[in-house]
């Protein structure tokens, strides 16, 4: 049975707050969804990011710090029933709380030492690591090709761990147009292919490294498109010691990311 | 309709086969499943390791390699329906052809140079991912704790992308007994920790990686027990140069065991 004053799943609220689990409808909207009590907490450090938080009864007294954070910030928390949270929710056991926050991506700017660039990544958990490791290794940018995941996908979110507030992130953008314009602000090109002619243990030997760089990574399956490829500096290969035949698009992000990290720090 | 010869999803065989999703299963019956043409094949060259192959008629035509090698090895070569292949394999999409494989796992010895540990790691894909990318970091050997998921689990397979046959794993190793042992053979003992009191580029400017090492990963939720921090040599952090809380596991083991790779190369 649902208390009095708790919103359903049934109520035009929560109908219209759940259709933002679709590219779409985020456009349209200009919103998306945040779950979990950290990347809740995330968003409302940002507090022009919130637009509301929707949350069981509970959530206001086990997370008070939350509930304090959203009254200061003069965000609207609504309590909703279960039902009404379930279907705000990607997880299978949700935790209770979603808020629904304005998109955090921004106009492409070449600017920086270090960016990560997706290139049709299809994976919204790849996307939310990517997003995530290259915060970590202190990117100054994300940048998302037009065939890439939306960012603001929950199951991207959910992969991000907040870095999703930290990071500058742009979508939508033309590498073929962002390619010469990063050139001329002084960032070298470096594609990341299992099948590159340059070794990224050469590339921290000879300095290439402690340059300014924006790091290509490709599709899951099919890696970077031979156009994209055309367009860099140095197509750079992760070594493989043993006998794996790749190495998965996260794991090959963070090393490299890593290694121009801390060449360029040295 | 299933056409005449071909095993169905009713059949004792796949129900038998079937069960080896399970772990319980798994370790009383010795056997485990390789799902999708790549995995067969890499196992098929391990020609002691399968039992039999399931396969859609269309599979022995589509990926003919797959059933001379089959052939070649005396394996036997079962057609099935559409439903059975669907009720032995993991994925949404059945590529068409399942085997059945005698278990991978080794008894522990504390050799090498590069060992990569799972502590209490519960995630298959996380598993998975570990062993692909020790195999790729040229590791000698994946150890994993007790509590860790087993790496012959559907999805730790498929996230291993034919790892599991490269390198020499050891499943329910307790750390406590092992420590001791890999000591004495010359080995060093590094924690992987977000909270560690010792830097990664320390450990590489130093020298410290470039020493015969094991690196213990921990859990994804909790990290290392501290029993087993307690253990060892170093607790090292990867450094977070920006505003990310941590890494996840398979990114920071990644870095972590590439490191050790470079600087033991060097």
């Amino acid at each position: 049975m649902a208390s009095p004053g708790l919103l359903t799943a049934q109520s035009v609220r929560i109908k219209q707050a759940r259709r933002l689990a679709t590219r779409a409808f985020r456009r349209k909207a200009g919103r998306f969804l945040v779950e979990g009590p950290q990347a809740v907490r995330e968003a409302l450090e940002h507090r022009e990011l919130v637009i509301e938080v929707y949350a069981e009864p509970a959530v206001a007294t086990r997370h008070r710090d939350l509930y304090d954070l959203a009254a200061t910030a003069g965000v609207q928390w609504l309590e909703v029933d279960r039902a009404a949270i379930e279907a705000l929710s990607e997880t299978v056991t949700s935790q209770g709380v979603v808020a629904v926050c304005n998109l955090v991506t921004v106009q492409f700017r070449p600017t920086g030492k270090l960016v990560a660039a997706g290139v049709q990544v299809r994976d919204p958990g790849n996307v939310g690591t990517l997003i995530r490791t290259a915060d970590a290794a202190g990117a100054d940018a994300v940048v998302l090709s037009p065939e890439s995941v939306d960012p603001h996908n929950p199951k991207a979110v959910r992969a991000s761990v907040g870095s999703i507030f930290h990071v500058p992130i742009s979508t939508d953008v033309d590498i073929h147009e962002a390619g010469p314009i990063w050139r001329e602000q002084g960032l070298q090109l470096l594609a990341a292919d299992g099948y590159g002619d340059t070794d990224l243990d050469a590339c921290i030997d000879d300095g290439t490294l402690a340059k300014p760089t924006v790091w290509l990574f490709g599709n899951e399956a099919h890696g970077l498109p031979d156009d994209i490829n055309a367009l860099v500096d140095y197509s750079v290969r992760v070594p493989v010691y043993g006998r794996a035949e790749s190495l998965n698009l996260a794991t090959a992000a963070a090393i490299c990311l890593y290694a121009s990290a801390r060449a360029q720090r040295q």
